[in-house]
């Protein structure tokens, strides 16, 4: 059967759905649940799938009487039994992610060894449950992050300083629980999947020290407020370096989206190839290299032999050059790019979106590239490099009926592409 | 055996070598040789490698009595015995290119159907053999070029008019050579091989028009020279729409560089991709780019798992963002890149180098990168992320002695790129 236009289009949509539905945890956090406690059982947990995770963990132990709390992201409430859903701000913390924070914390207080602490734990959730150290304000936090921000210092020098400063970062949540035991799920959204990234990893041991953080801040010369050099002084109360209590499971992966959109291509008679989980760069660039990997499938059967997909995961970057009135994101720009870079070659379709739904701004998640893209686009008298110019890619795939909208996914391992080769 | 980083440098430089080695004329030419004539044999050609592959035709057929000129640029010329070989200037013609091209235009004169032209060609020919048509100037074709430029014309449609101004290219001098039977052998250094766009294909029909690049001067507004309009204006004298005399042979492009690459790889025990021959993009968003595939090799096993190579061809790009005193090019800039992205990542090595020996306007090929690339050149008191930034590149490599430097190959089959994964 001949790879048409409308054909290759809907096996897009379909891997684009492989995708999302391998994060959705309604589908996949039941496999991953632990045997049931013989005590009680808590549930805490902060992220943008805080609530959805919630409802799932309901659906699967309906006959478990679950007590607890989750922070999610204002609008990302679902609809739960028995657990209470707090929401809170993201990207910048709010009262109610401090508000949330102290519950989660006072829903593992007094527990016993029978106990069993389920911590859903996913993207967001470091801003959306932050706890300042006692002593310390939110306004003290934010001001070493933006020093932070502009010194220099590499992420986990950043988390290290940061998990110093928090009541609830670090493993802090885990070790308050003990002497019950905590497993955590987790849907990861960051490079590499570590547990001590994801959320800032407040059910994770952490191996960095009051002294670490320290020298952090003499590295990069940053003048802290008195209440944080007196904070980290502290010989005492450090974030926990082991948690004999504490394990934990990623329930969703961008590699595990990844190798269920290559296992769904394969069913539809597609080679599949999948080159990163985590690949990065800006966002045109990788369109225009893209563009490059596509053409060598179709003129060589390399990297691999059509009909095939190229898969990818990981977030690109759309750098504005100046001031822009353009609406676009990350996978709409890559995707415009490589149209440009294509240049209309036949028998090349992409996809590339965002699996929470939101690519950038607007209420459109990605879309599809065909190789009538930029006809079509002229036809409707666009002018498709300077709208990449312009940074107008949402404009510009809206205006030809090829936007891809879900609406909000409540789950996110991060951005995917798929570039299909007939 | 384990991958010390002794071992992983002299892969990729074998590997390196291999990819110059398979575009090396020396070696791969007189495979491609058609049997030898029963009349004269007539050699032609231009290039940046027309010397030395002139040399190793006469080499390959030391009996017979080979005639001819070739056009190299200034430099690149080897010793010949019987082929004349004349230097001109690149990228921007002078009096011997106009020179050169009359006198391979005089050697194809007056041959019989038993007589045989050998065409070689690659990468550079066109501005080493550039006559303009009876009655223009090479001032006619530069104003005429520049506005093509800045006109928004995509490559083809400046290639149509170019052909159409030009005595030589656009299979002009094959067609000269009739009723000889004219055998291009030929060296890619284009993305797509496209025989038509090797150094503007002058034994290599030419399916446009007059009218066609009339056209093409109309849509972009072109306003030319009144010798350009009526020179277009010609009813006779087409190029060549088809050439039953000629046939074409490529004898090195960059993907055979790669596959002899993976071939070489395979035999020191690693896996091997080959990503595509022509990719594109900016170098250090590239680089970005690559430090993801590889990392996901370590982590995943995919696209491939190791140990293994992730090879590339094609030229990447650097734009200067504002004035710069860095020294820098294409291969080390992307390297530099890709060493910040890894942060020092384990098992992870990588050599790039642009197979003619010259990576930018510096003496150095390429570099090679290593797990210890930063930690080197920060205790060489450079600072890594700054260098990138004012792309001093070469400067890096050169002073931590990690600069790759071969000398003029002689041949051209574009930069390659491989990522060892341990």
């Amino acid at each position: 059967m001949a790879w048409t236009d409308e054909r290759a289009r809907a096996a897009l949509r379909t891997l684009f759905d492989a995708a999302v539905s391998a994060a959705d945890p309604r589908k996949v956090l039941a496999a991953h649940l632990p045997p049931k406690p013989k005590g009680r059982c808590i549930v805490v947990g902060c992220g943008k799938s805080a609530a959805v995770m919630a409802a799932a963990l309901e659906d699967a132990w309906p006959d478990v009487r679950l007590e607890g709390t989750v922070v999610t992201r204002y609008g990302h409430t679902v609809p739960t039994r028995s657990i209470e859903v707090i929401e809170a701000s993201h990207p910048v913390p709010d009262d109610n992610s401090e508000r949330g924070a102290h519950r989660l914390l006072e829903r593992v207080q007094g527990l016993q060894k029978s106990d069993l602490v389920l911590a859903l734990i996913s993207g967001g959730g470091s801003a959306l449950c932050a706890l300042p150290a006692p002593g310390l304000t939110l306004a003290d936090k934010q001001t070493i992050n933006r020093a932070l921000l502009a010194s220099g210092a590499n992420i986990s020098e950043m988390n290290c300083v940061r998990k110093h400063l928090s009541a609830i970062k670090g493993g802090r949540l885990a070790a308050a629980a003990q002497p019950a035991r905590v497993v955590t799920l987790a849907i990861s959204d960051v490079p590499g999947d570590d547990p001590a990234v994801i959320a800032s990893g407040p059910t994770v041991p952490d191996p960095t020290t009051f002294a670490d953080a320290r020298a952090i801040i003499a590295r990069y010369g940053i003048d802290p407020s008195s209440a944080v050099t007196e904070h980290l002084a502290k010989a005492s109360d450090e974030t926990p370096s082991g948690l004999g209590n504490a394990e934990f499971h990623l329930i969703a992966t961008p590699m595990m989206a990844l190798t269920h959109m290559a296992e769904t291509a394969h069913g539809m008679g597609l080679n599949a190839l999948v080159l990163g989980d985590a690949l990065e760069g800006e966002s045109r660039e990788v369109g225009t290299l893209m563009a490059g990997i596509a053409r060598s499938v179709r003129a060589h059967a390399e990297p691999l032999q059509a009909p095939a997909v190229v898969l990818s995961g990981g977030e690109t970057t759309v750098t504005l050059a100046s001031q822009t009135t353009g609406h676009g994101g990350r996978n709409t720009e890559f995707l415009l790019s490589l149209a440009v870079a294509l240049a209309g070659a036949g028998g090349i379709w992409a996809i590339a979106g965002d699996t929470d739904g939101l690519d950038g701004m607007d209420d459109i998640a990605g879309a599809i590239v065909a190789p009538d893209t930029l006809a079509r686009a002229r036809s409707a008298g666009l002018d498709p490099r300077a709208m990449l110019a312009g940074h107008d890619s949402h404009t510009l795939f809206d205006r030809i009926g090829d936007a891809v909208r879900t609406g909000p996914t409540l789950t996110n391992v991060n951005d995917i592409r798929a570039i299909l080769i007939a």
